[in-house]
C-alpha cells in the first residue's frame, strides 16, 4: 500500500515555514508497512486544494490531510475533500454539542465560525481532538471503484501526534498489511559519511531482509537506520538485530550507540555507571561542549562545571594554565590543551577534566596554526591525552567537530 | 505569475530526511513577484515522476525540479521532464568534454555513468555547475499551448544556490513581473507571540501595501517580516519602512533588531562600539549562554569567558560566591544569581557580568522553587539588577528563555 500526504495552508508556501508533521506520519505509516509515494503542500485557495486532492485520491491508496480544519474562512479541508469524493457534507448536532461544551468551561462564547468544523464527510467517522477544537475524521471507501482510505487530521503538532495514535492507529492497523516492523538506529563517532558507507556496503548491501538507511549525523556522526518487516516480531526484530552485529563488528568501538542515543547521553550513562565527574575547560568552543552535557536532564549528577576561556588571563585564573605556557606555545597549542584538561580537573576536583583549544574563524588563521586546527584533551588522574586535528567547514561545524570529539575521548576513556 | 517546486528523491520520503531547498528558492521566487502555490515530493520512481511533471506544468507557470541530475540509475529527472513535455533528449558533447575535464583535473576516471549528466532536453539552455558535475537547464516555452518555464537544478544546497544566483536569477527576472520588492524584519524580545500580535495587528492589519508575516522565533523573540511589492524599489523601500517606524512605535525599546539580527549579533554590536566587555556565570543553563554569544564570529573581542558552575563549590570557587550566601538562600535565589554576575564580574575584570540560576527541569522543582522559576543578574561597575521569572516549556525551553533575557538584559544596560 502506498500513501500521499498533503499539507494545507498557505504560510507552508512562504520561505519562513515548512510541513514537519509529514516526518512523523511517514515513521509511523511505515511501522505500518505504508509507503508514502507523494509529499504535497498547497495554500488556503478552494481550487487548489479540491484538484490536489482529486489527484492524490487517483495514485494513492491512503490520503491524508493535514490542516485546514479550523474555524476560519480559510480552512477549507472539509469541504474540498467532500467535493472531490463526490459525497456531501452534513453538520453533526454531536459535534455542536461538544464544541459548545468545550467553550463553556473556558468561559468563552462560541462564535458561529465554529460551526463549519461540525461538518462530516458522509461516511466518515469522527476523530475526537481533546487538545483543540478541531476534530478528525476517517473514511474508509471500499466500493466498485476500489479501496482508499481518507483521513484528515488538524495540523498543530500535538494535536495531530495525540489524534493519530488515540484515534488513527487502531483503524489504520486493520486495513493495513499485518506484518511486523522492527528497527535499530546504529550511531558511529568520528568517522565520516562516505567511509563509513564504503565500509558498510558490503555487509548491509546482501541483506534483502533488513532496509537500511545511512545518514549524516551533526558532523563527526553518522547514523544507521535499520528497518525490517516480517511475518512476526521476532523474526523482524531477529533480522535487525543480526544486521546490527555485523555492523557492530565492522565499526567496533567506533558505534558508541546501539539504539539511537546522542553522545552525550552516553557519555552521561558511562559517567555514571563509573561514578565519575567531569569538568571542561573551553577556548574555541565557547560554552557548546558544557551546553551539549547539561542538555541532558539529570546531569547535574555527574557533571560538575567548568571554564570558558576565551582570553589567556583566564586560562590562567580559572583553569590554571600557566601564562609561560601560553608565551612559549601559544594558546592554540597541544601543550595548553593539556594544561587546562589537567587545571580544570584539579579545579573542579573532577574525576576527568578536558580541554579544548583551536581556531574556529572564519578569522584568526595563520599559516601554522589554520582555521579548523583544533586540540583536545582529556586528563584523568594517572594519563593525559591529546588530540590535535584539522576540522572542515565552517564556524559551526569546526566547534561541533572539536566536541564530539572530546565527548568521544571522553566515552573511549570510560570504556576502557 | 505562480510556481511548483517538486523535490525529487526517495530520500525525501523518508521520516529523516526533508527537503529545505524550497524555502530557499520560494525567498527568491517571491522576490522576483513570484508566488509558490504548490510543492511536492516525489520519489526516484519513473511512472510518478513523470506524472508529478505532467501535473505542475498544468497547473504553474514556472515549475522547478531540484534533484535527480546525478550520475545514478536513480536520476531519472532529465529523462522525466522530456517526456512529461513530449521532448526528446541529446546528449552534449560540450557537457562531455567539461565532465572529462573536471574528472581529469582530479586524477579520476570518469565512468560511463556519468554520461547521462549530458543529456539536455530539446531548446533547454545548459547551467554550469561550478560546485558539481550535474549541470542544470533553464527551458522556456512559448508556443500555441501558452508559455511556462522549466527549470532543472541539482539538489546539494550549495550548487543549487549558486547555479540560482548565477545562472537562473537573470535569466528568470527578464521572464517575470518586473515589479520591486523590499523587505524588512523587525524582531522584539521577550513579549509572547499572541501578545505581540494583538499589539501590532491594529498597525499593520490596515496596510494593504505591505504584506506582514508574524512569526515566533525561539523562546522570547518574535519577528515581524515585511514585505511590499510596488512599481519602483524607492516606493516598495518606503512602504516597508513606513510600517517598521510605527511598528517601532510601538514596541519601543522591545524591538533589538531592525533588520533580522539576532540578539546576539546585537549585544555583540553594544559591547564593540561601547569599548565593553561580557563575562558569565551560569548554573541551569550550563553553557548556553556562552555558546550563543561565542557563535557569533569576532566575539573574542568583547567576550572575555566565564564559569559554568553546576555545583554550591564551583559557585564558590570560580565565581566568588560566597557559601554562606547559598547556605542562607538556596542556590536558586535572587542573592546568588547577584553574586554570580558581580562575581564573574570581578574574576574577569569585565564591564558586565552575568549570573544565571536557576531550575531547569524536568526533576529538581520543588513547591517553592518550581522547574521554570529562573534568576537572572547582570552587573556592571555601578549597579546589579535581577529578574525573577517562571518560564514555561520543557527543559530546553526553559534554558533558552533564560539566556535570551540575560542577552536581553545586557542590550538594555548598553543602550543607555
Amino acid at each position: 500500500m502506498n500513501a500521499e500526504i498533503i499539507a494545507i495552508g498557505s504560510e507552508l508556501l512562504t520561505p519562513f515555514r515548512q510541513d514537519t508533521d509529514s516526518l512523523y506520519l511517514t515513521a509511523k505509516l511505515n511501522e505500518l508497512g505504508v509507503e508514502v509515494s507523494f509529499k504535497t503542500v498547497v495554500g488556503d485557495r478552494r481550487a487548489d486544494l479540491t484538484s490536489a486532492a482529486q489527484i492524490a485520491l487517483s495514485r494513492a491508496d491512503i490520503v491524508i490531510f493535514v490542516g485546514g480544519l479550523g474555524p476560519t474562512e480559510d480552512d477549507l479541508t472539509r469541504e474540498c475533500v467532500a467535493v472531490a469524493l463526490g459525497r456531501p457534507l452534513a453538520r453533526s448536532r454531536q459535534i455542536i454539542a461538544d464544541l459548545r461544551a468545550r467553550f463553556a468551561a473556558r468561559g468563552w462564547k462560541m462564535s458561529d465560525n465554529n460551526l463549519q468544523q461540525a461538518d462530516v464527510i458522509e461516511g466518515a467517522e469522527v476523530l475526537p481532538n481533546a487538545r483543540g477544537s478541531a476534530p478528525g475524521q476517517f473514511i474508509h471507501i471500499s466500493d466498485a471503484g476500489g479501496e482508499a482510505i481518507v483521513i484528515l487530521l488538524p495540523g498543530p503538532p500535538h494535536e495531530l501526534k495525540a489524534m493519530f495514535e488515540e484515534q488513527v492507529l487502531f483503524r489504520l492497523s486493520r486495513l493495513t498489511p499485518a506484518r511486523y516492523i522492527a528497527h535499530r538506529e546504529l550511531r558511529i563517532a568520528m568517522i565520516g559519511e562516505s567511509a563509513a558507507d564504503a565500509r558498510a556496503a558490503k555487509i548491509y548491501k546482501p541483506r534483502a531482509d533488513v532496509e537500511t538507511t545511512i545518514l549524516a549525523g551533526s558532523p563527526g556522526e553518522v547514523q544507521f537506520h535499520l528497518r525490517s518487516r516480517a511475518e512476526t516480531m521476532q523474526q523482524a526484530q531477529k533480522n535487525v538485530d543480526s544486521l546490527a552485529a555485523a555492523l557492530e563488528d565492522e565499526f567496533e568501538d567506533a558505534v558508541f550507540s546501539a539504539n539511537g542515543e546522542s553522545l552525550e547521553q552516553i557519555v552521561g550513562y558511562y559517567l555514571q555507571m563509573r561514578g565519575a565527574t567531569l569538568a571542561v575547560a573551553e577556548s574555541c568552543t565557547g560554552g557548546l561542549l558544557a551546553e551539549r552535557i547539561t542538555s541532558i536532564p539529570g546531569s547535574s549528577r555527574y557533571f560538575l562545571g567548568g571554564a570558558v576561556v576565551y582570553t589567556n588571563s583566564l586560562k590562567t585564573s580559572l583553569a590554571d594554565v600557566p601564562s609561560s605556557l601560553i608565551e612559549q606555545h601559544g594558546a592554540v597549542s597541544s601543550q595548553v590543551a593539556k594544561a587546562l584538561a589537567e587545571g580544570i580537573r584539579k579545579r573542579c576536583n573532577a574525576t576527568l577534566g578536558v580541554g579544548i583549544t583551536g581556531v574556529a574563524g572564519p578569522g584568526g588563521g595563520t599559516e601554522k596554526k589554520p582555521v579548523g586546527l583544533v586540540y583536545v584533551s582529556v586528563a584523568d588522574e594517572t594519563r593525559t591525552e591529546v588530540v590535535e586535528r584539522n576540522y572542515p567547514g565552517d564556524r559551526e561545524r569546526i566547534r561541533h567537530w572539536a566536541t564530539q570529539q572530546a565527548l568521544d575521548l571522553v566515552r573511549r576513556r570510560l570504556m576502557v
